[in-house]
Formats: C-alpha cells, structure tokens, sequence
C-alpha cells in the first residue's frame, strides 16, 4: 500500500483490487476488526464543509478501535487567525498518526504531503481529486455488477468541476469498461483531464443528452450542477432541467441499469427513484465506511 | 425497550420505571458499565444548538465504551448546501449504531424515524418533545422525592413553546401526581397537549400566579420564558419579572420544596437560590448521563 | 499533583520537574501508556479558538485510552443563549472527569475552578497564563540545552498581551536561567509581571533591539505581534518589521542558538529559517502531546 494517497492516477488495477477485496472481506464481519488500530488517532483537517466524507472516515477509524482529532471549523481553528496550511499540517503530523485532508486548493493535498512524514489521505482538493470517494464507487460498481470490466458506464453532471468524477474516470481506466460523458456544454470534461484518459489509451465519448446512450448504460453515475457555475439564474434552469432523473427519464433505461450518485444531491435524482431497484446511491455511501476501514487498516499496519 | 424514542406518550408505566430502576443502579457504580458497548458508534444529528443534551449523550456512549459521529454544526455540513433530512438521516443510518436527532421542525423526529431501520432518538424537535429531559427529569423527582405518585408538581413558565414541558406531563399522566401550569397569559400549555392530558385522565390545573400554589408544592420546574415570543421589550420585561425566582418569592415555599430547570437559565432562577436546600437543578443536569447510559444500554442491548 | 492547574506561579520547581521527567519517559514509548486512562472523559471548554491547544489536550487523553467531550463552538453551545460560566462549568462537570478551560477573560480559570470539585486546566485566559503551554516550553527548553539552569534567554514580541510569556517567565524563576525582554515600546511586559519577577529575584532586562542581546542567547522565544494592538496599519508595520526573524536577522546569531514560537506564526519567522538548526518550534509543538500525556496521567491518577 501506498503511504499517501493523493489522487487516483498513481494507484494501479493491483493495488485498487487489493482494498476493494479487502472491504468485501470487512462488510462481511465488522466488528471483527475492532481493535486493529486500537491508540492510534487520525488528524482530520477539513477546510471545506463536509458530511459524508468525515463521518465515514470517523466511523471507519473507530470501527477499527482508534480515534480521531479534529481541526474543526476553519472559522475556530488556527487558520482564522491566518496560519499556513504547511504549518498547520507540521503541527498535527506530530499529534496524529496520519492525516486526512480536505481543501478548497487543487493541488494542495500533494503539496501538504510533502512537508510531513506520516500518511497523508486526499479527501478532497478543489476540482482536483478525491480517490476515497473513488475507491468507494468502485466498491459499489463492483458489488452490484459483480466485476469492473466490460461495463458501460454513464457519467453525467458538472464534469468540468466535479473531482469525484475526475478521480472515478482516471480509475476506470485500468479496467476494461468503456466510459461516457454526458454534459451541458460549458461543463465538459476538462482538456487536462481528456488527455490523461486519452494517453492511458481511453475512449472519451461526450454526449449532451442522456437519451442518446441511456438504452446501453449498465451504470449511471449523476453529479450535481451547481448554480454557482451559471451566470444567470434562467440559464442554469434551463441546463439543470435536463439533468435530472424521474421515472419519465428513466421509461427507456434498461432494467439492470443502476444508478449512483456521490450525494448530496438536490433536484438531480427525483425521490421518486428512492425505492426503485435502479437506485444505488445510499448504499453507495454506506460502502464509504467498509473501504475506509480497508485503506486505513492496510495504511496503518506497521 | 422500544426501538425509538420519539415522544412520551407512548412510554408505559413499566417502561420509564425500567428505565429509572436501570440507571439508579448504573449511578451506583458507572465505571463497572464501561465496555458495554465497545465499537458501537452513536451519530449525533444536531441542526440546532444544544451542550447539555449533546455533551451528556457523548458522555453516555463514551463511558460505556463506545463513541460518537457528529454531524457537527449546520453551517459545516451537507445541510448547508441544501440537503433533505431525509437523506442526511438514511446515509448516517449506514454509518452509526443508533441516531440522536435535534431539529427545529415539530414531528421532524417522528419523520425521521420512518426512513431507517436502526434506532432513533428524539431529543428535541421544535416545540414538540424531548423524551430523555423527562425521564431524566422524573429520575431526578423520584431520587429527591423517593416516588412519583402522590406529588404537586407545579411547572412554570412558558409552557406553550417549551417541549420540556410537554413530555414532562405527558409522562407524569402515567403516575398518580397532581400537574400544576402556572404561566403568562399567552404562554399557557396548548390546547392538544391539554386535551392529550385530560383524555388519559389527568386534571389540568392552570395558575397565572405562582403565589395561588405555591405553599402545596412538593416539586416546581421552572423554564425559560424567551424574550423572542413577546412582540416588545417592555411586555416582555412585566411578565418574565413575575416569574422570577428568588429568596423573596421562596418566602412562603415549604421547606421540602425542590425547585428543577432545564437548564440553560437565564434570570428565572436568581443565583442566591444555587446554595439552597431548593436547588436541584444543577444535580439534574448531572442526572442525564446515568439515565442515558441506561437508555442506550437498553436500547444496543443486542 | 495539584488538583488544579490555573497559573505556573503556584508551581514548585519540583512539581514541574516531575512532570517534565514523566514526559520524557512517555516520549520514549508512548503507546505503552494507552489504557492508563481507559473510561476516563475530560471536558473541553473552548470559549475562544484554538488548534494546536485543543488538538493537543485531545491527542493526550486519547493515546491514554481516554476521551473528551466538548462544548464546540461557543456559537453552537448554550453560551449562545446566554448560559453564565458558572452554570456552563457546573453541568459539565457533573459530565466529566477533568475539565480544559479557555477563555477570553483573565482571571475566568480561577473563578471557574472555585465552582467545581474536579480537576481544572487552565488553557489560557485572556492576557493572563496558559500554564500547560508554558510546560511544553520548558520540556522542549530542557531537551535541547540539556538543563533549565544557566541559560541566557530572550523573550521577543508582544510582552504585554502575550499570556504565553506571562506564564513562562513566572515559571523560568524557580530556575537559575536569565530573562531577557525584547519589545517595541508599547507591548512591554505588564508592571504586574515585572513586578512579581523581581519579587522572586529575577532581574527583568529589557531592550527594544534584538541586536543589543542576540549575540549572548541559547534561547530566543518569539511572540506575535498582534496587528488589532495598533491604532494605524502604518505604525504596526514600522514596529512588526523590527521583530521579524529571517536568515539577516540571524547573521550574528550563536551557533547554537534555538528559536522557539507557540505558534501559530505569521511573518515574524521568515519560512528561511524552518530548515535551519535553529529552528525547534515545530518539535515544540510536538512536545505539547508527551507533556499534556504527563500532565493528565499524573492529575486523574486516583
């Protein structure tokens, strides 16, 4: 295992099987491994707002008997009174055993791993990446298709900022499973991004309208498209509308399609796919515990 | 035990007894409960501000060994970018072992509750309940008073709002004491927690006048009156002013007289009563770490 | 142990002699003291932010197999609506095994601890003392000059307001070591301080030039200087300008010579140094978990 995990582009095939196989192992019987990383402490520093990502980091420690440290809001840490994130993760490599990281700032996970020694976890970097979140959706691709190659899968939303969809894509190429974009326009794939598909010899297909490719998806993955991306309130209502999943949209979806979603959504899912079999996304996010425990257990093994 | 605990009402007689007569014994010796519930996790799901009802629920979990997730403040997490308690609530459920939920939406926990499978607590939704201020209210009667039948318990303040209130006299319909309200005009007990109380056979006394009762007290539990339910200062400085608690107003109290609150106060209680043989309300407070231990003990009890 | 700790003037050379030893013992292996603590919950009151304090005192109590609770952000908390200290501090302590205090006002860690009957730390008040930091200072002091006695020590900044060089100097007294006080005019040491210094028979060397005194230091301690002491920008930049220490700064510097900082630090340790010999405030900061590990263990030992 790595120590540090920055992005999804360095992980090989080998290494991603290793922890999703690892979880499986784990969802089977929890609390069995309580205990394994009894004393130890993970420095949680979060300068964005967050739910899932924390709580499930949280959950997975202390499932494995260790415990947390948190910095807490940015308003009432440190950083209000203008400290360095390179200080501040100085400071708390030496209270914490590894640190997970979160940060408005592309990049900044990479450059905040440099300055300390201890294992470093990505939660999050701008519009960078959030490999958790992709080993999660791997985890969950695979127990509801059952493999990771030879699928079709749909990615639809705000591909130009959303990370969890640049994180998802770059690890999908080191399987056999073709990949689909679909998006309004202005919210496409980033070049950089396109390229680094392309050089790991990916297909990028690039759709704006669902329906052109719906009938042939095994997964859909949905994100969400912020208001903030739009300069007027007209324009984003216009795009977002045709982004969002109802039972209308899904009338020519095939049966065995699953949907997911890295959540929180708004108005892109309708609720009223909840309780549909198509609907993956809560489990999706229980999963976020089992390979957390996974990564953290294999990291953390002395 | 019940799976959740959403309103009072439902509690039988042998069911808040349970829970008393379990958490007298746990405050007999509370580290011998330590390692009850190891690996269980608690999520803690507060949208509205609260220390005592918070802290003493983290107290509980952790000195039986087991832990919490918080969701932290609403300003830090998913809610804030707009997402449904409902969703927030089922992706927690995949996380944690049991939920505490505070809301600011009457029926929020009730609601809640319908969309997972693990159990819920209510504590506090709005001017609805909050089951564990009352059985650690009426823990608090029983140790002081030695039983829960044959009381006066007069209770003070505002009593329209106050949901303290409301789960309080629900519970006590269930044993044989006499309810007294006393309150401003305006702040009276609403009509279906009075028609709630009158139909399971209790008598609603209602006082504007703590002086017209006083003297036959055995218990009276004062609340806060808030300066926002009032539309102008000086209304609501005369009417909060007589319902003050202070040496003065004790002057014709009887001796055994205890005198509750649910803290937070503000002026209602004079400091120069904190010293009394009155004063219970500050060993109150401490009461909830027992009865939530016992609560929860009961409730992971697997 | 004393039961509180709320200023270092009350502490014998002895008393933090032992806790320096025990935490250079703990340093050595610091997990073999998990479980000592096991059960045992320590109350965090925050009233004003703080990272590295907090993140410390939790990291402590947690790598002793303890855990903490606490009061969040005042906004969150009860505080909000107006609840007294005394009644904050009286509930929690009903909830806890030990209590961590900050707060804005000098003097509240005093008051606060005549209120309750189980240990209290004071994590800073106000302008007055921040004991435990100053502990750390000594230990990192002592780890690298090898003794406490006979050193030359400088003391730069912001002398008036800083509670850090408050509580330091009190405690270099009961050691046989100079003091040296370099500050613009202004932000000098408080008339109280110096005063209780020369009582204790210090000599208080003042100087408003680094380089008047920087050539005989083993130890230069520096402060912040905080910009809201100034009434213009303008005036804050001439005097901060002067206490900034940077590769120049240091040119006559000793060989030997250690700067230390509580940290966090703006701009007065230019970034050169942090790779230089002379830099420990990184480390210092470290040494914050082994002394507040020492520290608990010796005050709930029972």
């Amino acid at each position: 295992m790595r120590e540090c995990l920055i992005t999804t582009k360095g992980l090989t095939r080998e290494e991603i099987v290793e922890v999703l196989d690892y979880a499986a192992k784990i969802e089977k019987n929890p609390s069995s491994y309580y205990g394994n990383q009894s004393g130890k402490i993970i420095g949680l520093l979060f300068y964005e707002p967050s739910t899932r990502t924390r709580m499930s980091f949280e959950t997975a420690i202390k499932r494995l008997g260790g415990d947390t440290i948190s910095m807490g809001s940015v308003e009432m840490s440190s950083v209000a009174k203008g400290e360095s994130l390179a200080d501040t993760i100085r400071v708390v490599a030496g209270y914490a055993d590894a640190i997970v990281l979160r940060h408005p700032k592309e990049g900044a996970a990479k450059m905040a791993s440099g300055f300390i020694d201890i294992p470093l976890i990505n939660a999050g970097d701008g519009a960078g990446q959030h490999p958790t979140q992709t080993l999660l959706d791997l985890y969950t691709i695979r127990k509801s298709a059952e493999k990771l190659d030879g699928l079709n899968i749909g990615v639809m939303g705000d591909l130009k900022y959303g990370r969890t969809v640049h994180s998802l894509s770059h690890a999908i190429t080191k399987f056999d499973s073709r990949l689909n974009f679909i998006s309004p326009e202005g919210l496409q794939l980033p070049d950089n991004v396109k390229y680094d598909l392309e050089r790991s010899g990916s297909e990028v297909h690039q759709y704006t309208n669902l329906d052109e490719i719906l009938s042939t998806l095994d997964i859909l993955y949905v994100t969400r498209i912020q208001r903030e991306r739009f300069p007027d309130e007209e324009e984003y209502r216009k795009v977002s509308g045709q982004y969002r999943i109802n039972n209308k949209t899904l009338e020519n979806a095939p049966k065995h399609l699953k949907i997911m979603h890295p959540l929180p959504r708004m108005d892109e899912i309708s609720p009223e796919i909840d309780g549909s079999d198509h609907a993956i996304y809560i489990e999706q996010s229980h999963n976020g515990v089992a390979v957390r425990m996974a990564l953290l257990d294999l990291m953390l093994k002395s």
